[in-house]
């Protein structure tokens, strides 16, 4: 695929309301073809598309990647998700808030997975309607960034309480903002007991690593569990 | 009302589908009463609150101003706001992403507004849904902040569109963050060319007094013209 020519498929909502059932059965069929999904959500300017940058350069000596930028408009980030050299396409939603698992489903097939063993869905930037949506994932990851606050869970607790695993991203800007991780894991205390957290900074690198690393042992464990 | 206990209202949408014209009709309606809505939407996190704590400080010795909170859940920002003394309620949008006029009428019930003169609507942290509703402002704003990045109205378009005023928050940030003015207003070009922007640092107070001169001069040319 051509670095600049961005493949963009406009992806359409299931209006019948059935996403819970399709989003369970599109979940075996991508467990049968042995692709884990990825759900990567978060607010606009959390830092999702650099995370990803960083999580790819991780991965991509151990697993073929693939990704769907999803976007109400523009390609800004399937461009540089293609710089990579992963497999990219450019998803939009038509105005839509989230991806469901009928977008979600239509964006694999844009992208073709025969050759691939992970693929990540960068979600729309937001905290409120992705949060609602089953998209098929084996799992979901939110970025929350040092600078929105950690008295997000407070305000939007059904991401909190349906994401998998929570990076606090922009941990470099910790000075300049009025963050508390204890205050953050207080307000996450009766929302989800079992969130894996990490740190990091896709800017300067750090805890990349560990995060990282939880993904290549969640991947295993899937593919050994599936 | 004691400073503690903060009215919380569940809203309810319009499921008939006819916002726009219940909006034409509610800001009628508020422009009778001479009361002036301002609609403020921004990401979660961009510092809707502190920009509004700000706001209520510059504007409260010249108008009776009242505020409704709404988000999904929590009532921490009506609690922050009642501290200023301004009359405030909480509205919970029960999983909505956003407001629409419906649910704003309902608030502005609520709230009670025969002795108001400017109610500001701190709407869902979002840049998608709230952009699509009109809730029946006599004026929108938009807060991006510095850490969200410059090619915000890429991403999310229409609330670049229908916004008139945008609020650059967290510019005391700017040294840490990569973010260039002139970019922000080359993206800006093509969406919108009346708007307005102030670039602001709720944090230290910088660049306040042109947002709130701004709006006290456009409160009383509304005055003037309705």
């Amino acid at each position: 695929m051509n670095k600049k020519e961005i493949d963009i498929l406009n992806v359409k909502e299931d209006i019948i309301n059935e996403n819970d059932e399709n989003a369970a059965a599109f979940r075996k069929e991508l467990t049968e073809k042995g692709v884990y999904l990825l759900n990567l959500m978060g607010s606009p300017g959390a830092g999702k598309t650099s995370t990803l940058l960083k999580t790819i350069e991780a991965l991509k000596g151990d697993y073929r990647i693939g990704v769907m930028e999803a976007d109400v408009d523009s390609d800004v980030d399937a461009k540089t998700i293609s710089e990579t050299g992963v497999k990219v396409i450019q998803l939009h939603t038509g105005g839509s808030c989230h991806m469901d698992s009928a977008m979600t489903k239509q964006g694999v097939e844009g992208l073709g997975i025969e050759d691939l063993d992970v693929v990540i869905l960068e979600n729309i930037g937001n905290l409120v309607c992705p949060a609602e949506f089953d998209v098929g994932a084996a799992r979901k990851a939110t970025i929350l960034s040092v600078p929105e606050g950690d008295d997000k869970p407070l305000k939007y607790p059904l991401m909190f309480q349906v994401t998998d695993v929570l990076l606090i991203n922009k941990i470099d800007a910790m000075p300049v903002f009025d963050f508390s991780m204890d205050k953050l894991k207080d307000n996450l205390k009766n929302l989800n007991k079992d969130i894996s957290i990490f740190p990091i900074s896709a800017a300067t690198g750090e805890g990349v690593d560990e995060w990282t690393r939880w993904l290549k042992a969640d991947i295993e464990t899937w593919r050994k569990n599936k």
